[in-house]
């Protein structure tokens, strides 16, 4: 049984989106999905006790926003100096942005107090 | 090995939005992520083949809108009543809308020719 109170550490899963994109609402949608889901199935391979603590907190997905792919490729070389998970959406380009494009980052599971440090000043989406 | 070529069936999962909550998009992505996870989590123990499927050919998703829920239960009543595998996102409310408020209508992954009867007049988000 997961516990809603005390010290127990939060766990999370953070989106990051690639804001000059100006994707539509629902391709950004489409794209954050996407690394949900391929970070929650790796996690449940290599991290099975955190993307479980995960699931039973209510799979809490923060979605934010850079401006740029460097600003992104930042995040995510702090993210992994960190040791935590990171994926890329490339998007299949089919419709608003050349095949390959990298549109989101997503990070996580992980403890707050772990992603915190890296995208706490980030800006929501 | 999947093939991008010939007959072989479009495998789809598509994410309907409740419009009328007038969530922001990170909000609303947020949520279509939730629905997606929970999708594909279920297909993975329930419809195994659908869901290799579905991820081999790049785990499709589509984000359309309805304004209403009472619009959004009719598109749920049709999905099941065709045995699509449907879910429900329920907000915990912590910030835009109050607890238990229904957001997002999941359904799939499904074949493209069981699900477009369903929702393939819907708008795009």
């Amino acid at each position: 049984m997961p516990s809603n109170r005390g010290p127990a550490t939060e766990v999370k899963m953070v989106l990051v989106v690639r804001g000059e994109l100006r994707l539509t609402a629902g391709k950004m949608a489409a794209q954050v999905a996407h690394a949900a889901v391929m970070l929650s199935d790796r996690a449940k391979s290599r991290e099975a006790n955190l993307q479980e603590a995960w699931r039973q907190q209510g799979q809490k997905k923060i979605v934010l926003t850079v401006e740029r792919l460097d600003d992104l490729e930042k995040v995510e070389r702090a993210a992994r100096a960190r040791g935590l998970p990171t994926v890329w959406v490339e998007d299949a380009g089919l419709t608003e942005v050349p095949p390959g494009t990298r549109t989101v980052l997503g990070i996580g599971p992980a403890r707050a107090t772990d992603l915190d440090p890296v995208t706490g000043d980030l800006d929501l989406m």
